[in-house]
């Protein structure tokens, strides 16, 4: 992996209140924004949408799409820093940005390693950070062999702009290879093959680094997903000393060869036999993270911000021994306000965060809530409760 | 003091989600839209000014006159309930809106009692509440006599819409009578008279309560304020038990009496003979609870938002053994950014929070910040060093 050097931008940033241009709209660039709206930090926002989460909130909003270099950089003209809320920028179009002197964190050639997860695993073999099996494929054909090779089952994947289980398929037998193949588009979009992980637990650790390398690293936390998508995240995970530290000290040599600014999620599996296996990185505050809101002294969106703007960064350390996160995904298409919101608050401690969205669909997210405690199961216990008073459906 | 119904607009709140309406557009505005966007709550500001604090951070934002009643009316009709940043608006205005059933909360009965502070500590010395003697004054030639009766040095105020120390003088002799009658338009405004407290420490409790009557209290906390102005907020506050019980039960029985909706800021007097005096009541978030943002488990911005939508009410417990709140005040007109951001948050744990508002003054409230720590000197020392880094100066 490269590290890049960060191209700072002509204009030095002004004695008044600094611009974070945040490309993306979402529930992410909506939580950044309010961390700097607390920081009196400006917020510019780039999406295609007029309307969408943190439009509500971001000192001002741009509606246009983020890979036409010209609204980038009529975008990129009026902040001091450019960051991204998501990894599905057009890396071409932030590096043009870059050679005329914008400032845009991470860095182009940091979201080019990581946009190809062939490319990004290939970074990290080459790292000796161990990762599960995987292999670049070509063609059907090519397919049959390398799944065979791999061995049964396994997943074949989309190379590029894959989250919350778009862009997978489980593979169980050589009969589901087909089908996998039609739907991930195979004749048309690069794939690959890895090897299914027979995990313990998957662990996740954000690190944030600031443009001067200054880095802090949050602690290793447990997520369990559900149909590929995050549902529940415990800090700290329930881990062996050991794991831990090898936890941590794949995720901290992963991100300081990526040299990226900002935070830096780094997704791994715990197997059966007590390794630890790097799944994916990205380049961007997480769904792993959203529970140092208010469970950390500095949260990751503050972080992020604090990061890009070179400014000194927080203490990541948790303020109670435990902390549970849940997500609320979408029951069905209706409402983006949930009911049951007065049975969940009833429960003490719990801090819900609703992200606005114009409608709720199956499975997306519509928000997440957070507990904290002085033992896990009292937080867990909670959390559960609060969760599960909550549905998104048809009014 | 009355105990005001809560007229309920015809229109239920609608599944979807609920719109706050916020008289008001300063720091306390910004803080209360920030807790409502993570509640995916919306809120519509009204202030006079386009550009102010809480207009870059609220859902919707409407200019105009709060005391015009087509105004107000206009604005609450998009509300699903209508509250208020300060006490300066005009108790018969909302009370007109109230009698079309619009839902306004705190109620104008009891502001009506709060905004003349002689009918506010009248109604404290009811209850058997004890304040610092007070009289009302109708002329100039009453001060003589009355001033001579309560000693100096005594306190000339305005009763109505005074704040950090607006609308007061501090009369030492019988000399300073006259230039302080002038001073606060004695001659045109009501006043009254206040025996000066010569304090061991000022208290103050924040409590809040839901439109259902349910109540949570925050810790007894110290404020120390310079020039009038809050400067310091110790919680909880270094007393005795059992003044720390009189203080809780001071501020329960005031808020109680009074009945109303949302945070009630209760401030107090600690006297050298350890005697607890009821100062002033807010009906509002105040000062005096900025700490409860990083350092309780549900701010006192969250449960005021929570009250008004009769939610059920958060934790207000500290989640830290100590807090220490420092205001960040204007030097200079000038920049409203200051300088040494990054010194002061290189210090451990500083939560920075500035207002953006448009420009600082000398004594604005510009913004301020908190830290928390397992000790109150510990935090008291970081809090101290991250202040003095920053200065609102001419860029």
């Amino acid at each position: 992996m490269e590290s890049p050097q960060n191209i700072i931008r002509n204009q030095p940033f002004s004695t008044s209140s600094p611009t974070v241009g945040i490309i993306g709209g979402g529930q992410l660039a909506r939580m950044l924004c309010i961390s700097a709206a607390q920081l009196g930090v400006r917020t510019l926002t780039l999406e295609r949408q007029e309307h969408c989460p943190a439009a509500a909130v971001s000192t001002g909003h741009q509606v246009g799409d983020w890979n036409d270099t010209a609204t980038l950089m009529q975008f990129a003209q009026q902040c001091d820093v450019v960051t991204l809320e998501n990894n599905f920028v057009d890396a071409g179009t932030l590096e043009t940005l870059e050679q005329r002197a914008f400032n845009i964190l991470p860095h182009s050639g940091c979201l080019k390693t990581i946009q190809d997860k062939v490319v990004q695993k290939t970074a990290l073999q080459k790292l000796n950070l161990p990762t599960p099996r995987f292999q670049a494929i070509d063609s059907f054909a090519e397919l049959e062999i390398v799944a065979q090779e791999i061995g049964y089952p396994c997943l074949l994947k989309q190379r590029h702009n894959g989250y919350d289980g778009k862009g997978i398929a489980d593979i169980s037998r050589p009969a589901e290879l087909e089908t996998a193949w039609h739907q991930l588009s195979g004749d048309t979009k690069p794939l690959y093959c890895e090897a299914y992980c027979d995990f313990l637990k998957e662990l996740a650790v954000i690190i944030c680094r600031s443009a001067s390398g200054a880095v802090v690293r949050y602690p290793v936390v447990e997520t369990i997903q559900k149909d590929h998508i995050c549902s529940i995240v415990k800090a700290p995970a329930d881990i062996p000393t050991q794991v831990r530290d090898e936890a941590i000290r794949i995720a901290a040599r992963s991100v300081a060869a990526l040299g990226a600014v900002g935070c830096v999620a780094v997704e791994m599996f715990l197997t059966r036999d007590h390794q630890v296996l790097v799944n994916e990185l990205a380049l961007r505050v997480h769904n792993s993270g959203h529970y140092t809101i208010e469970a950390c002294f500095t949260s990751q969106f503050e972080n992020h911000i604090r990061a890009v703007l070179n400014w000194p960064l927080g203490n990541p350390d948790l303020v109670k021994p435990a902390a549970v996160m849940f997500n609320l995904l979408g029951d069905a298409v209706g409402t983006s306000f949930p009911s049951g919101v007065e049975q969940a608050l009833k429960i003490d401690g719990v801090r819900l965060h609703l992200y606005a969205k114009d409608a709720s669909k199956v499975g997306r997210k519509m928000g997440h809530l957070t507990v904290l405690g002085d033992t896990m199961p009292s937080a867990l216990n909670r959390a559960k409760q609060a969760a599960q008073a909550l549905t998104f459906k048809n009014p």
